[in-house]
């Protein structure tokens, strides 16, 4: 596998335009594949699912099959009752009529203020317009409050053929996510079976978008969706677990959703730099994972790191305060590699180094909770007064 | 019961010093009663406790008595190891021989950074300087980030005598209890078994000090301790549950208990307001209190209601983010009395005279699950760019 320049798989076309959802920036794109592709998807389990996240759901669980995607930002389409999944319908059958296919081949997303119903004319004359063309505008129509679009490509073979894998997502505020998050997107021309892009999706998605957080809220419209088309490989079999080009494909996936993932908590609302947490000698890897959010989301830890203050004292209070197994008298803490704590005992360290280090637009958080051999690995960002002028206006 | 000015009740002797602990503030304090008094506590829930939340614990939980308490801010013992606990001991120590009574009638406390040392020739000549007045000046010793002390007193009836029921606390940020808080002190010369005293303390904390939440971080040295010398009805009975005056000592103790908890979240670091949400139609208390502690703890509710934006899908989502049950259809949200949902249903209000009553200090969030009859509270504040300003800088 390498990385390259972004690029859309075999047989993926797309395109994004300003619908006038937004005052002027593109706010409707579409992801059309030439052929039904393999799909599998994720979703907020926030309880008051948006309905364009619950129609994809529905579309998608039925045959594990999609060819396009339509995602507007803008309006969420979220707590708008019976009238919002008309809503999502209606978008969902004017994408399939133009491209002449099911509906049930079409999945429907949509991110912004949630409680405002879609202006269905203006989504109607939008849909009209989108071309199946090579451009990239999507990665930009669905963004919100983010500050660029996210994006990666990468090449991987498999019975011998070039494949290409290309994700791409938006996502800055209401980031927890609980099993899936904001809008991820995952095409690729390599051949899969539905049901199993789903296994891969779903555990995949535990120890990347599952493990940032930008500030603690769970999102309504949360989905990922992944498609796989097969056109790259269009005479041979399907991907089967026990083949050395699964293990290339599991392993160009996982670079990709964690790719992603970091890239939304890199871009969280108002952040300066991206902060990483990585627990090791946990109990379980449950454990690793927990410990790692709750240091990577506490506003207090999240707060000094704005203001370059080694005020370590908040990381422990931070693991404290989760019922995670900790070797209380044992803990190692480093960060950015400076050892603050060894076996619970403070270490003589070179503050102002450290501190200045604070400064980097990547922040290093280890902690070794010495109860067991299991790690995991969190993402998130420092708090920032950008942040909250982001969101005390967040509508005007 | 009625309020009354802030005074220490029958017995009860105070005082507050500067030792050098802060710069210039006042660091240091004690609370003695003229005999044992009957006491309880509650502590942090953070696994990391802190070395005089501990101790406290371990004596309160001996016999229930203590005859004096010291407490320091600046500096908060907190995962100092073997050290720290040597030195809550050693204050302990230090206050008894001064008084002449037994170490295990005295409870210690501290709050301020973690994992730095007492200074310990400081506060041992602080704690010799300490006198036995009638001043206030602890409830400024044991203030950080605090704007103001938090204060309260209340005169009631035990056995046709006038008893008094005083208490203070501190807290602003590192606010959010599981089973307790900070520091909070309540303090009275009714009498009262220890005992009964401890089951009501720990029944009472759940709906006040435990339902509110400045920042979702949990301290490692919270504690609420209470003392009941009966210096006012010496010759009298301890109170029983089934008489009268257990009811209005009960009323008197909630209502100290739930103004200490809602000036903590009025207090919130950077906080222009009080918010308030009450949950009705819940299928349990748990639930009721759980959704209420959601909405309120919401970094984006937060944010907006700084803003003055009626962004009230975010309450939406904050709600649909917990496990509480929730009849999705049938949900009510009212915001300062106005009412913004019926049956999940938008109601026709006016935006702008909204908008601009929440400019006022105090913020009321009113939902109502329609799945039972439990309601719940719960109090916190705005979230603006103080907050964060506070905490990029906690420790210069």
């Amino acid at each position: 596998m390498k990385e390259i320049e972004f690029t859309w798989p075999k047989g993926f076309y797309a395109d994004g335009l300003h619908s006038g959802l937004r005052k002027k920036k593109l706010d409707l794109g579409w992801l059309c594949s030439q052929v039904p592709a393999s799909a599998a998807g994720v979703y907020t389990t926030n309880q008051f699912c948006a309905a364009p996240t619950a129609l994809t759901k529905q579309t998608i669980e039925q045959g594990h099959q999609l060819q396009a995607l339509v995602v507007n930002s803008a309006v969420a389409n979220s707590f708008t009752g019976a009238q919002g999944e008309v809503d999502a319908q209606t978008e969902q059958e004017l994408v399939a009529a133009k491209l002449g296919i099911s509906p049930k081949l079409v999945g429907v997303a949509s991110t912004g203020v949630i409680g405002e119903f879609l202006p269905m004319a203006k989504l109607k004359a939008g849909i009209n317009a989108l071309k199946l063309t090579a451009n990239h505008k999507i990665t930009e129509a669905i963004l919100t409050t983010d500050t660029h679009p996210k994006t990666i490509s990468f090449e991987f073979e498999q019975a011998g053929q070039k494949c290409v894998m290309t994700g791409f997502c938006k996502g800055s505020g209401m980031i927890h996510p609980k099993m899936a998050t904001m809008l991820g997107f995952v095409v690729t021309d390599a051949k899969v079976d539905g049901k199993l892009l789903q296994e891969l999706l779903s555990d995949q998605v535990a120890t990347s978008f599952n493990q940032i957080t930008v500030d603690g809220d769970t999102s309504t419209n949360d989905m990922v969706v992944t498609m796989a088309n097969g056109l790259a490989v269009a005479d041979s079999e399907s991907l089967t677990k026990d083949s050395q080009d699964y293990q290339e494909f599991k392993q160009v996936f996982q670079a990709v959703l964690e790719y992603l993932a970091k890239e939304i908590a890199r871009d969280g609302e108002g952040a300066s730099k991206l902060v990483e947490v990585l627990v090791k000698g946990a109990a379980s890897k449950r454990d690793a994972n927990v410990a790692a959010k709750a240091v990577v989301g506490s506003n207090l830890v999240k707060a000094a790191l704005f203001g370059q203050d080694v005020n370590w004292g908040r990381i422990i209070s931070a693991l404290g305060q989760t019922d995670v197994s900790i070797a209380v008298t044992k803990l190692d803490l480093a960060i950015n590699q400076v050892a603050i704590l060894k076996a619970s005992q403070k270490q003589a360290y070179d503050e102002e180094g450290l501190q200045a280090s604070l400064g980097q637009d990547q922040i290093l958080i280890e902690v070794d909770l010495h109860t067991g051999q299991a790690c995991g690995r969190a993402w998130g960002c420092d708090l920032t007064y950008k942040y909250v002028q982001i969101n005390a206006s967040y509508r005007s």
